[in-house]
């Protein structure tokens, strides 16, 4: 990103004014636009904001940009000759469209993230960059030679890559599937946007858990579903309560994270998740089982997927490489019935023509090269102690403040603060200080809930986040 | 994909038996689902039908499949102990959704491609294998050590490209941007997307040229668009045609191709383009311009793209390396307002949570590294070849059956029959014989029209394959 450079003559706020001009020139702002507010354009360049103030200032002067109370900064019309009929008005084109924008609270996380590299990130459902099997990578772009067609690649996904995930999942989950039931996806995201935009038609009623992950997703409501909840207790959802759900809404597709639930870390029991199979069978209704966690599994053997004990095709699974080798692969891949992957496919490629081959063709030599058992070991290794680290300081240093379940697998710890909390005051305060949550009303729960992620801060700082978070706690009263 | 093993004592018919009964295991063909027809499965496995006769007749006798007249092949219920209501009705579900399936032609070309891959293509719009700059990807791939974060990238793209293409924007077209107003997206295709389903309501008008690439995209049906359409001419659309749909319909969005228009060829004249900008900007209505193709131009100096006449900033610029380098690195941009961009950003998070940085790395470095000259050099000189290759081809075997105009860039030369054609009958005829075109119907344009592709056959299919297509179109008589 640009940035003022302070080795030159020119003053910060002439070089600031210049370059917002070189944008307004270039249609990035066009006249009639609002500019970003000092503060945010001061925070984003390094600046203070007394220098923005004056960039502005020089901008005003030459008649360029305006500013009018209450309506922030503006680029003007006049001084382009064209009368403000003239330009798009763009504001009415980005708040059209029937895809929705991000919840708020997501946006403010991300732009927080974005302009506060240095915050104590217990937001983020990620892995740290150490955990990432960078060396590998780098070793495995550098030692094998590529050799696949540059050309569009097969719109289900690199066949390779995919014959390789026939072994893996058979191998690290006993699931059974061909290379022709697996679509390659840009993560599990792909997947669930496929899903709702393909088998789901507006109006249509689908079940998800209570808190769920699918909440803070705004593409349910962008495709036009009505969500209905299954509340989550320390085994999981109650299969049960489909049947009167279903009665009463007629229920298309059940989306559910079984094992190690994002946000609260639970798993759905062997018990509950053989009565879910043979209840949504009965009813006839696909379930979709997002499983990003399983292999996290912190000790002894993962808790058995849905697919694995499904014997009907009942299940759609997904899963992917995300959280439990590397993000930024962007590889996941969807497990379906024959006539769903077509469809799938061809939607695909409609929006994006298919993934590069070059991610794939690193993840099968990742995969089929036996390196994923040493990330995976590795991995549960250290997450575990990132957990153990988040429990005791959340114990130590927030103490009666709140309760929490303990997680064998996942990459989150669901707190429960033992008194009112605003979510919004809470998170406002806590960015002050340097350090980010997930409140819980993003995943559907009621207020006084928070998501605390241990992947994503070093060890480090794990207790100094929670002790910014506790003081931010105390302030917000 | 999974092929009979003829090294192996077990007859090929049992293996293929075996096989249909392990996916019908793995719940890829539920119970009730449809099986391939014989002569697709026959197709696709590379076996006679009469031995995929016998492999479904082994599993009809054990109950596994049942074939009834009319409706095909399907997978038996009774034999899994459960009732016809027990298992989600999937053909429902792939028949739902508000995202509609590609064109009949489209899919049924897409198919014939894979089942018969030895077929002369004259219907891809993509470059064949010896034209993608494959030496230098491999050797940067294998010379430049991946330092970059393995995590989720910038929502907007790879940083580093993104600079890079401000440069190569400036020096290949003239086309001014800063970093913070480009969108890296996979592919043209995206972009596309993402403006209809994030700028667009259902209901809106929007203009297409007459014939369109974008006629041929059901994601404008998916968003629920109305298409009205601008006629092209030798010198492309024309624009006062604007001001009476206008008038008419309130058109909010324009999508041209003004330089080498896919399919014709034509290029917008530069009267036009300074007319066209003024009646946009008069109307407030802001133009895509989609310009995959204006750097493949054969001779002399490209044609200035609107972008780079563009005062007001009511242009959003699309372009990609897929006509020009290699289409599987899946790399394209998207040059628009900054409200404009951090819509489509949020949204496309939303959709698969961004691009892998290991293709936008490679794409940096090749575009940076300065292998971009070369290869556009190349493939300027390789194409006007094969062009002419197809123009004499065209002259000599098809003669006064098809009358056409010579494309000065592009992939495609669009043909007009001097006579009625029946588009179904004609691909229908032309398959058979083992060639592949797109019919005009596909681009909205009447019937009696071709696209045929030079980019993708080699130079020394183009005859034989036109012989073939003169022999269907003799058939079809």
């Amino acid at each position: 990103m640009w940035k003022p450079d302070r080795s030159v003559k020119k003053p910060i706020y002439q070089q600031i004014a210049d370059y917002i001009e070189r944008r307004i020139t270039f249609g990035e702002f066009p006249p009639g636009s609002s500019l970003p507010s000092e503060r945010k354009l001061a925070d984003s360049l390094g600046v203070n904001r007394s220098t923005v103030i004056l960039a502005y200032e020089e901008l005003r002067a030459s008649g360029i940009i305006e500013s009018a109370k209450g309506s922030g900064t503006r680029v003007t019309r006049h001084k382009w000759g064209i009368t403000p009929k003239q330009t798009p008005n763009w504001k009415t084109y980005v708040e059209g469209g029937t895809f929705l924008p991000n919840l708020p609270f997501i946006r403010r996380i991300r732009e927080e993230l974005r302009i506060a590299p240095g915050a104590i990130d217990f937001a983020s459902g990620e892995l740290s960059t150490d955990l990432f099997p960078n060396d590998i990578i780098r070793e495995l772009l550098q030692t094998k030679s590529f050799q696949e067609d540059l050309g569009y690649d097969d719109p289900q996904g690199y066949s390779p890559l995919r014959e390789t995930l026939v072994r893996f999942l058979e191998t690290q989950l006993h699931i059974q599937s061909t290379e022709s039931s697996i679509l390659i996806t840009s993560g599990s995201q792909q997947s669930l946007y496929l899903i709702t935009q393909c088998l789901l038609s507006p109006g249509d009623a689908v079940a998800i858990e209570d808190p769920s992950y699918c909440y803070s997703l705004p593409m349910f409501q962008s495709a036009g579903l009505r969500l209905f909840r299954l509340p989550v207790d320390d085994e999981g959802m109650n299969p049960d309560d489909i049947i009167a759900l279903h009665r009463q809404h007629r229920i298309r597709m059940l989306f559910l994270n079984p094992n190690f639930q994002n946000p609260t870390g639970s798993v759905l029991s062997l018990e509950r998740k053989t009565r879910l199979l043979s209840i949504a069978s009965e009813l006839g209704i696909p379930i979709v089982e997002d499983d990003p966690f399983t292999l996290t599994s912190f000790e002894g053997t993962p808790p058995p997927t849905l697919k694995s004990l499904d014997k009907t095709g009942n299940v759609l699974y997904i899963g992917s490489l995300s959280k439990i080798a590397a993000s930024g692969l962007r590889i996941g891949w969807l497990i379906a019935p024959q006539a769903v992957v077509s469809r799938l496919t061809d939607a695909r490629q409609q929006m994006d023509f298919g993934l590069s081959r070059i991610p794939q063709w690193v993840a099968n030599h990742f995969i089929a090269g036996g390196h994923f058992e040493n990330q995976i070991h590795l991995l549960r290794k250290s997450l575990k102690l990132k957990r153990d680290s988040l429990m005791s300081g959340l114990h130590d240093i927030m103490g009666d403040s709140v309760s929490f379940m303990e997680p064998q697998g996942g990459l989150n710890i669901w707190c429960k603060f033992n008194r009112e909390v605003d979510d919004f005051k809470l998170l406002d305060e806590a960015i002050k200080r340097g350090v980010l949550f997930v409140p819980g009303s993003v995943y559907g729960s009621d207020q006084g809930h928070m998501r605390v992620s241990f992947a994503r801060p070093r060890q480090d700082e794990i207790r100094q986040g929670l002790a910014q978070l506790y003081e931010a706690l105390q302030e917000h009263k």
